[in-house]
């Protein structure tokens, strides 16, 4: 037996949990918001939605996205969003640390 | 913003969680599952396969089922059950405890 757990953060609903840290991690690395959405199996629609949906709970922007242009436009995740991605990636760790050792001691053999 | 999270116990597949531990705690009081999953809005039907799922993964029995008699029959938790969810609510409330410290050290103001 092993403990399993899902944890988000939330704001009047969902607002930061673990596909988005995902999805914005692969932003990062591929500075489009398409590739990410397909690296993750995920509709770019979708993707394009949850970002909406996130920035508009959070209450500032996670991407800065270019249109068009001669590169084809991309995405960057803004410092405010690399700020919460760096803390929630922190916190989501301690946080399932302890959540073993919890369990551990609870159900440990 | 505060933190959300879920947790259970996996053992191929969920085998207990909130949900399951609020069920039979409601069993505890009211010695049905008729009632404790009525308690609950949950179809009768759902609640016991519920329980069978649950028990089949665990290895052991969560409910002594007497059937029919004057009483009209009705349910109790067996000791494993009753162990189960005394570890279960200690591990829950520690593991609950430690997401929201770390949540605070990292998000709070």
């Amino acid at each position: 037996m092993k403990v399993a757990c899902k944890i988000w953060l939330d704001h009047n609903g969902k607002v930061f949990g673990e596909g988005p840290y995902e999805l914005l991690k692969r932003v990062e690395k591929t500075n489009s918001l398409h590739e990410a959405a397909h690296q993750m199996d995920m509709a770019y629609s979708k993707a394009w939605k949850l970002v909406q949906i996130m920035e508009k709970r959070l209450g500032f922007s996670l991407l800065d996205k270019k249109i068009g242009g001669l590169s084809g436009g991309g995405s960057q995740v803004t410092p405010k969003g690399k700020e919460l991605m760096k803390r929630y990636e922190q916190f989501e760790k301690e946080a399932r640390k302890a959540i073993e050792k919890a369990y551990q001691k609870h159900f440990g053999s």
